[in-house]
């Protein structure tokens, strides 16, 4: 009835191993209640009007009616604008599926239609590049954003498809990607190139996935084979150093890299190519073992956006662009899907509950670009950007959020995340099974799944990295006899009755996480996570101590939780007794002395700290997540 | 016959105290022997001969001979060029003071008559605005360098004049600061602009004092007057961003930000204007306190060569430009005439030593633009850059250095650095004082100067900060009984014999440093220093333990210093019994984990540390400052 759980492994490179799993499709899956719903909901009802409102007013809208023939008015904004209207449109694709009709319904079919009519009758598509420079097309690959631009569409086409069954976007993107096929390629005969930022590569894989067209695949592989061979300049900021294969770490532009990998391991997921599998076991593991942000964002560097040496995560100076935390998700996600490995769902969740939401504000009308884990106060989110890339690709990321419960393989339903839904899914073999979860996630770690289904077959539930103790599974309120360690999945095969409930008990408690000693900012200091949430302290909950100088005991020491319903949307916060240790009065004027014992002052103080992704929603101040130890 | 030394002093910004000292004249100083008479004669040898060659290859030199109509060919490089050129002639016409004739003077006179000739009618000279794109003129004076190209010309006009006594180069300048007076002011008939990269106002300020127009004072003072008020765009990374006299801290690009500190004490020194005072000592105070490397280093981030935050000092990731280094020197050295307050010059030999000095290779041929004080082994000097305004900088700083020793007051000379050289020094009241100085510094903290004059004068010797027991002072070979704390200068006054010896022992004890709680990355971690000399770890010369497990005893240890005539040129190494402590076993893979203790190996090691200014030029490999502690 029970079988052992499986164990963490490497990517397993065999061409008989790669994408064991299939995702449960985002439309099968509807958030109920609790964390992720609320935010569900907040995205529906109010970050995709005020996304579009932005759209229109900076008319980005208005360049795909410009290009239509519909207006008079000079291209408006970036040049890759574009693409923020096809992630929007991704977005509001997904969330129609669940609740079709109303005002969304209106726009997005409005919107369908003004890029279709933008369209040239070649199939081209770029509004920057329409009317007077229809003449200069593919005449900057690095820079211009052509290609990303045109996976955007075909992204937004396939979440529109799969959404709603319309195949009125998915023309629109095929006809773009039969001219992609038709242009570029290996031989004499197509022109050689590659975009400056990928994306069309990821892009081009999911096209093939919705309509089974295999030059799609093949496209998708041309442009990652053309990468480090010079065409678009060979800077890392492009991933265009060396060849993708050769790759001993990510470099360059974060979001671009991450990006690529996710494409790069749609393409394994197909063809199992055991090099690329290599490349990309490789380049996670290099990525999570020295380039990783303990919220799981990357690409440290302000400078070129950019990743930085190993180790090199400055903590106020951190870049962590909330796109590249969804880059993070993205690729892990994908990566789980080859093995269903538990390591890379514990990334993709680190992931999400620490580097993309932080990007988004409680009242979703804000977002960080930059993601600091340490602020003095002058940093605050903003309604829009000029280069506006991470706002709808929050939207997308929660609208698609669904997706990212549950995945198949043949008899087995895999459960990642938990939060409460409803799954209607079915199995690779047919089987039709219902889940129904209830938790308080990720304030309690007691999830239960109802199974509404009858027959055979097994749940497998994740087990995250961060148990402590040894989690628990029930069966109908009985504990089962079975190993449960953090990091994997647990399988419960059985044959399900209709009212079968199966329960975890995952013990959440605080820990006090400490950094690689290369990581210099963070030599000598903690941070607290509970559960997936990474913690922080904020100057308005702690306003007598300059949080600098806040110190945790070498010895344990107590940590009261306690769930405040009205606090910042309702979060479990941390307090605890810690000590205000200010410079001593020696170092009054001074950056730098000889090294001396001088009388410190420590004071006693209650610290109350809350979850890193509410941070910046109430009167603005410092945050700090590392605190001094000792 | 003694007086008490005077004390450190905030900048007194009293009309009455502004300028006291006068700096004694670079061609009244010959270095005749020791460290930094090596290095002048490695720039007047090596150096300038090498860089005269870039500026040939490169185009530079061309660039007026074209502008002068003698070539036909397309300006070369990079907009501000013509300064480098500038740069290396105010170099080279301090060294012809001291060794006129031979092949660097026929390039002088040369290269002067190809400037001269360039020059328009007007006065005008720039020559990338020569020509064909005359008409635009001053049409972007934040990004295109015209008036910091002036300011290099006028700086090498001065230097050529002070030393040559002739005016081929000093008419040309005049002719251009004429224009600029004619054509730039506050009133209705002049154009409104300011430099968005300062240097014009010092150099205006030096044309000054070379030919004593007031008008070049009074255009100074506009072009610091007309910062702030949006005229170049308002960032502050041209310090543009507020009022210079309401600055609160340094903010942008550092090489900007602190030529215009120089040029803005050289107004003060004239004019005793408060606020400007008050400005220059608040600003002085923060970047001191807040901003600045142990190197003396400036301009931590590499995104705008900028200053970052309070604190913000990466290691590995440090920029701190050569010329920010420089510039250090140049305000420190400027606000040290203001009052003679010891701490300036400490300042300034702390950057000289051990922030310029590591920009230039111990062969001549090799600079470093940028200063990391940790390296995985990978940066390399490099014998030119596109941009290569460090190179001459450091040129025209060794060119110049006899000028940096000794400053004169009535009846006072102040000595600010020791070096052997022979002085023949003309104090304001009129009276011949001829000195000697002979020492070993930096390896050696016994300083002797030889009076070889007679009278009755003072000499203000500088007792450095980093004394950390009591200097001494001997007359004659007997000990004077007077105090003489570290970071002051101490005055002896009296009637002076030919003959009579002034001696100081300062001694020199190896001094762990450590940082300010709030520079992160310095955290339980402590750098070495030695006289004026931070020291730090090379691979080559420990090469059985990765140096970030490098950690240094808690409690007392023994240091060995011992001079190495053949090593690194002659340095003073240090040997200490250290360990090596790597990342204990639970670290593989891992970048974060709950605290946790668990066995270290500790492996005793015998580390050897040289001086930070001679890494990189053996063996690449890597190299770190910072060292861990227990």
């Amino acid at each position: 009835m029970i079988n052992k759980p499986i164990k963490p492994v490497v990517v397993d490179t065999s061409r008989s191993a790669y994408a064991r799993l299939k995702p449960a499709p985002v439309t099968a899956v509807t958030l109920t209640d609790g964390f992720w719903a609320a935010r569900y909901k907040l995205n529906r009802e109010t970050m995709l009007l005020a996304q579009y409102a932005q759209l229109e007013e900076t008319g980005r809208i208005n360049n795909f009616r410009r290009a239509a023939g519909k207006l008079d008015a000079p291209f408006a904004g970036l040049v890759f604008n574009d693409s923020d209207v096809y992630k929007w449109l991704e977005a509001a694709a997904w969330v129609l599926a669940a609740t079709p009709g109303g005002a969304l319904q209106q726009k997005v079919d409005a919107l369908i239609a003004d890029i279709a009519a933008a369209q040239c009758p070649d199939g081209y598509l770029n509004t920057y590049y329409a009317l007077e420079r229809a003449g200069e097309r593919w005449s900057n690959l690095r820079d211009q954003h052509e290609l990303y631009c045109a996976g955007h569409l075909f992204q937004a086409a396939v979440a529109h498809y799969r959404a709603t069954g319309a195949t009125s976007l998915l023309t629109v993107a095929q006809r773009l990607a039969d001219l992609l096929c038709a242009t570029f390629g290996p031989g004499a005969d197509h022109r050689q190139g590659t975009s400056g930022h990928p994306e069309v590569e990821m892009a081009l894989m999911e096209l093939y996935r919705a309509t089974g067209e295999a030059r799609y695949l093949k496209q998708a592989e041309y442009f990652l084979n053309a990468r480090g061979q010079g065409l678009i300049g060979g800077r890392d900021y492009h991933q265009d150093h060396v060849p993708f294969r050769q790759m001993p770490r990510l470099a360059g532009h974060a979001v671009r890299a991450l990006y690529l990998c996710s494409g790069a391991t749609d393409l394994y997921a197909e063809t199992g190519e055991p090099a690329l599998g290599e490349a990309l076991a490789r380049l996670w593991g290099h990525m999570t073992a020295r380039q990783m942000y303990l919220t799981g964002g990357l690409g440290p560097r302000h400078e070129g956006e950019a990743f930085g040496d190993d180790y090199e995560l400055p903590n106020a100076r951190a870049y962590a662009e909330t796109c590249a935390g969804i880059a993070n998700v993205m690729w892990a996600w994908r990566m789980l899907q080859l093995n269903g490995d538990a390591l890379y769902a514990d990334v993709m969740e680190q992931a999400l509950y620490n580097a993309v939401l932080p990007g988004l504000s409680l009242d979703g009308m804000g977002y960080f670009y930059v993601n600091p884990l340490q602020s003095d106060g002058t940093y605050h989110r903003a309604p829009w950007f000029v280069c506006a890339c991470c706002p709808p690709n929050v939207a997308r990321t929660l609208a698609s959020l669904p997706g990212y419960i549950y995945s198949l393989t043949e008899d087995t339903v895999w459960v990642h995340l938990y939060a409460p839904n409803d799954a209607m899914l079915t199995l690779p073999g047919g089987r039709e099974v219902r889940l129904v979860q209830r938790t308080r996630y990720p304030w309690d770690g007691n999830v239960t799944i109802d199974v509404l289904s009858v027959g055979e077959f097994s749940l497998r539930v994740r087990i995250p990295a961060w148990c402590q103790a040894d989690a628990a599974v029930l069966l109908n309120g009985e504990p089962l006899s079975i190993a449960a360690p953090a990091g994997t999945y647990v399988e419960v095969r059985r044959s399900w009755q209709v009212g079968d409930s199966l329960c975890l008990r995952l013990p959440m408690r605080v820990r006090q996480i400490e950094a690689h000693p290369y990581a210099l900012e963070n030599s000598g200091r903690v941070a607290l996570m509970r559960g997936p949430l990474l913690y922080c302290l904020e100057g308005v909950d702690n306003p007598d101590v300059d949080l600098r100088d806040v110190t945790l005991p070498l010895e344990e020491f107590a940590i009261e939780e306690t769930f405040m319903p009205t606090l910042l949307g309702g979060v479990s916060v941390l307090r605890f007794g810690a000590e205000g240790v200010p410079p001593d009065a020696g170092w009054s004027g001074r950056l730098y002395r000889p090294v001396q014992q001088r009388p410190v002052v420590r004071r006693p103080l209650m610290a109350l700290a809350v979850p890193y992704y509410a941070w910046a929603n109430r009167a603005p101040g410092p945050m700090q997540v590392w605190l001094r130890r000792g």
